[in-house]
């Protein structure tokens, strides 16, 4: 026969779908294209241009600011070098946020002086936290995606703490593992923890030996026996589930050590 | 075969894809519902909740407007009966329409009263349009269709027109495709127009029979002649491609009534 997708004869053995099927599925897959193109335009349209947005547009759609934000240090108050204060729209910062909503609509210092002061926050950080507000994109590398994540959490933007987590898991590797479980663990990002968690998991042999390891059992032991938990856990249901696979053989004495093999550390068995 | 999409036997001339093609397919399509699972969310995210919207949300995310749209009369200038002012943002009305964004970010009498009147709009509808302003969402019969569609077109909110066009495009019939081509030529919706010229093309024997029609050519005769000249060059293109299909038999001479056969008006025979 010859497919009707890619023109070339295949046997039986490799036969797919029916024509009906196969008809039916490049409609589903028009809609979907199609349904696409009209949430992209939604998106276009309920997208804000920020003040300080640099992207040319079809005519000036940035609106006059009525409240600006200012990375301030943590200690003295004052803002940190080389930053400029970010103007943005009450309306706007209120819409996405309910932190900032409880400060500018009601009688909070912020509200009366429209100024908003945020420490611990770059400058490059905070602009891009506040385009990001507007237009739901940021242009992620790992250090901002970090940046962002922490703002998203203190200001409970759900949207931007979700596309930082999908970024970072994205880039988990294992050799950063304990050290993203811990920010995770640090900024309630429960996506993050969960794949840091997992790769820690399948390399529990090597965790012990890691610099990260010494110093989180110094500085936050709670992290560490929470990873060991996880892990017992983990084998017993490993053990479980084993248990149901041998048990028409009447063989319920699994042995968790067996069950788990070469990956079980010293302390265990 | 069996098809592995609905397990159903098929001979080989009904033969659709070869596996890998099918399975390939399956992939796009899950890609394709994951891009809009993520671009509903980011509508989600962008969307704003209006002060008047009723439905109840996660936490109160609508914003204490700072300005009143009120639906006018357009001759005594008295707000309409039954109406009461709809609440707003300046920032969302500037940034969804350029003609709010006019008003609204210069001296002009709007910004300065932080009140907006429109005229020739009933109250149902003012809420409606400031609604999708924030939303980009409207539940749409007829009437409401043509009413936001004046509005779109006036305030230019390019998104609501394209909204409004597609569903009265997806409601014309024979019938009524008169009237609507005079609706969509007054107000500026060329999709709407095409479309209707279109269903009006097909049924020119039938034309100059419509009590509408016979009101068009007294009222806006321009608009017939634009019909007539349509027709015409439809005609000729109709022609030049029988020409062309027939070229190799060197019969150049088409008749362009005998091309078009017996929808061809008394008029041009």
């Amino acid at each position: 026969m010859k497919c009707v997708s890619c023109k070339e004869t295949y046997d039986a053995k490799d036969a797919g779908t029916c024509r009906e099927c196969y008809e039916e599925a490049s409609e589903t897959e028009e809609e979907l294209k199609r349904e696409i193109e009209e949430l992209k335009a939604k998106v276009n349209f309920l997208r804000f241009w920020a003040p300080l947005d640099p992207r040319p547009h079809d005519y000036n759609r940035s609106t006059t600011p009525d409240v600006v934000l200012v990375a301030v240090d943590a200690d003295s108050g004052n803002p940190v070098a080389n930053s400029a204060p970010v103007p943005a729209n009450k309306a706007v910062l209120a819409s996405r946020s309910p932190v900032f909503r409880a400060m500018l609509e009601t009688e909070m210092e912020e509200s009366l002086s429209g100024t908003i002061k945020l420490s611990d926050v770059s400058y490059d950080a905070l602009r891009a936290f506040v385009n990001y507000l507007y237009t739901a994109e940021a242009y992620l590398d790992d250090d901002m995606a970090c940046n962002l994540l922490i703002l998203a959490d203190k200001y409970e933007v759900k949207h931007l703490k979700t596309y930082c987590e999908k970024f970072l898991i994205s880039k988990l590797i294992w050799e950063t593992s304990l050290i993203s479980y811990s920010f995770a663990h640090q900024h309630n990002a429960s996506n993050l923890l969960d794949a840091a968690l997992s790769l820690i998991l399948d390399n529990m042999d090597k965790l012990s030996k890691r610099e990260e390891y010494l110093e989180l059992v110094e500085k936050d032991p709670r992290l560490i026996v929470e990873i060991y938990e996880a892990y017992l856990s983990k084998q017993v249901n490993t053990a479980a589930a084993a248990t149901t696979t041998t048990s028409s053989s009447h063989d319920d004495k699994v042995n968790i050590a067996s069950a788990t093999g070469s990956r079980v550390p010293t302390f265990l068995v």
